[in-house]
């Protein structure tokens, strides 16, 4: 038996005594759990967001899938097919699951992978138990573990489990930062905290960061925001329409705006904020269907984007933290055991208060 | 003097003796006109819809600009740093006039070109005179003349200045379109058909074609649509959702929607149509917001795009048409002189009786 944090319906997760994952398909590994952590996306989970998570709570009856999609693992079994790890092997466990070889991971879209006859690759903590437990099952372990190098603190590459890939992939990657460019980032969450190290690591003009929280613009700030701006207090279009053009013949407005809230009044104000031949990179996970200006867009030559990540550049994110070109460090605010995990989940869901932007969790 | 189609109020166009262009830039080449044509945007123009041709018409008292931004020309000046071009050359005008070194044509958005200190490179016909006279002076011609092979249709050539660039650009490259993919077009004007035969030209796995006039839908048929269907009859997205699965895993709806409308309704069609991994392709001009259903389409991994045509797949567009992979002949519907082109307005304006696509326009 092991412990874990369990969904239980809508509004209630559960720590509690379950049975130690076993190896169910030949592509699987079953690892000990080094450190684990919580995502904004599973705060949607506690609240009953996905109808695939509440069906299978009542399926089973005395408990839903264990929450949790990030983690390290010290490898204990692998299945007989894995190829690329053994016991021992200290892998950093991706939010996707993906088989690499079906229609959607050879189009380079791995959150859909349909190996499994799923419609996600984004399975763990959502259709099957997750990893906020102490033993984790990882299927399609050879294309879903990475090896954590030696010598990089563990805390750093946990947060390749997730949130670096996600904010990467669909902001900064999607919305084609890179040098030179300018580049709004509306919501600072973990998310947008997090796109803003990526971002800033590609060396852009700027980065205008949003927020309405005053802490999270300083916090931005010390991370290499050029400018951030509280709605609350300045209007963000005028402010970045005066912005100095950074090259002769541009016109104003930035080169992408990554929307990290998943609300209909961000995504407007993204596409207030894009500049002509623009990217609008959705982050945010919406409910609500939104405003689209295409009155004014159609003209504009902008893209824009949505999606689940897809942790395909996963090695590439890895080896900018191995040469030092990306320190996600400071997004770990706080720490805790795991069977505190219920605790953390309450300081997690109040972030206004208790600033926590990425929380580790160590089992006991 | 010459004859030209000058704009003179909302509504109102007049065919009238004005002055012959004269060399104003360095850069510029008059041309004697060979074949011109009307665009879907010219309505645009001749119903008031640009304030800055409406301004124009105001500041001159008289006229207003000469409309349209398609034709070929026979080079009679050029000015002293045209390199490319000399007296007596059959040129293809391009409706964008690019200068190939400021920011945006840096950036492959020669749309948004900024040489002049213009905000647009689509200029012609808009914010300086058109294509529609018997002389046409065209600025940044190095830039913005493609030489005429021999031995092909000048007709077909014409097909060129706009019409094959915008569809392929903003429909088909900017969708995605490749070779086995899915696509549905939706509306059959002009510009749905040119984006259907350069679609056709890259062999995906099927295309399907949707528009409300059943005479579209058959000439649609005619040049390649794999399905067509006409809503008023039968509902496109059920249509889609049923169609086979060409790849194993793979969900149901199209990887490319392209938008050849312009209005909310075919807008949002274009939204339940696209599957997973899709790209929502916008070519319409819109002149109304409309809704973006983000509750479904942030986890779906889609794209939008948008824009105005860049003109710089012409090259490449051009040797398909020499090599025979694309004939652009089927899109041409009717012939009038120029001296008649106030009555070939009506008639492609009138487009639901007379069925005009593309009109050729002759100087007499």
């Amino acid at each position: 038996m092991m412990k874990a944090l369990t969904y239980i319906e809508p509004g209630v997760i559960k720590y509690q005594t379950v049975e130690k994952p076993k190896l169910l398909e030949p592509t699987d590994v079953i690892g000990k759990t080094v450190l684990t952590t919580i995502c904004g996306s599973d705060l949607h989970f506690w609240r009953g967001a996905f109808p695939e998570t509440n069906a299978l709570a009542k399926k089973n009856g005395t408990r839903g899938v264990i929450l949790g999609h990030e983690g390290l693992i010290k490898v204990e079994k692998v299945g007989p097919e894995v190829k690329n790890f053994k016991p021992g092997d200290i892998c950093i466990v991706s939010c996707v699951s993906s088989c690499g070889h079906c229609y959607y991971c050879e189009e380079g879209c791995e959150a859909h992978c349909a190996e499994n006859g799923g419609d996600c690759g984004c399975i763990l903590g959502h259709e099957i138990d997750g990893t906020q437990a102490e033993y984790i099952r990882v299927p399609l372990a050879d294309t879903s573990l990475y090896k954590c190098p030696e010598g990089i603190p563990l805390e750093s590459l946990l947060m390749l489990s997730d949130i670096l890939p996600t904010s990467y992939e669909l902001g900064v990657r999607d919305g084609g930062v890179k040098e030179g460019s300018t580049v709004a980032i509306v919501g600072l969450g973990p998310i947008g905290l997090a796109a803003l190290l990526s971002a800033k690591a590609l060396k852009p003009a700027y980065i205008v960061a949003i927020d309405l929280d005053d802490t999270r613009l300083e916090l931005a700030k010390k991370l290499g925001a050029d400018y951030t701006i509280n709605p609350k207090k300045e209007d963000p279009v005028s402010f970045v329409m005066k912005l100095p053009i950074n090259r002769k013949g541009k016109q104003p407005g930035v080169d992408t705006a990554i929307e990290c809230v998943g609300s209909p009044t961000t995504f407007e104000l993204c596409q207030k904020l894009v500049g002509m031949n623009g990217i609008i990179a959705n982050v945010g996970v919406h409910s609500k269907p939104t405003n689209l200006e295409m009155e004014r867009l159609w003209i504009m030559n902008i893209k824009i984007t949505t999606g689940l990540v897809n942790t395909n550049s996963t090695p590439e994110l890895l080896k900018k933290v191995v040469d030092g070109d990306l320190d996600p460090s400071p997004l770990i605010t706080h720490h805790f055991k795991l069977s505190e995990v219920e605790k953390a989940y309450e300081v997690f869901k109040n972030a206004s208060e208790s600033h926590a932007i990425k929380i580790v969790l160590t089992p006991d």
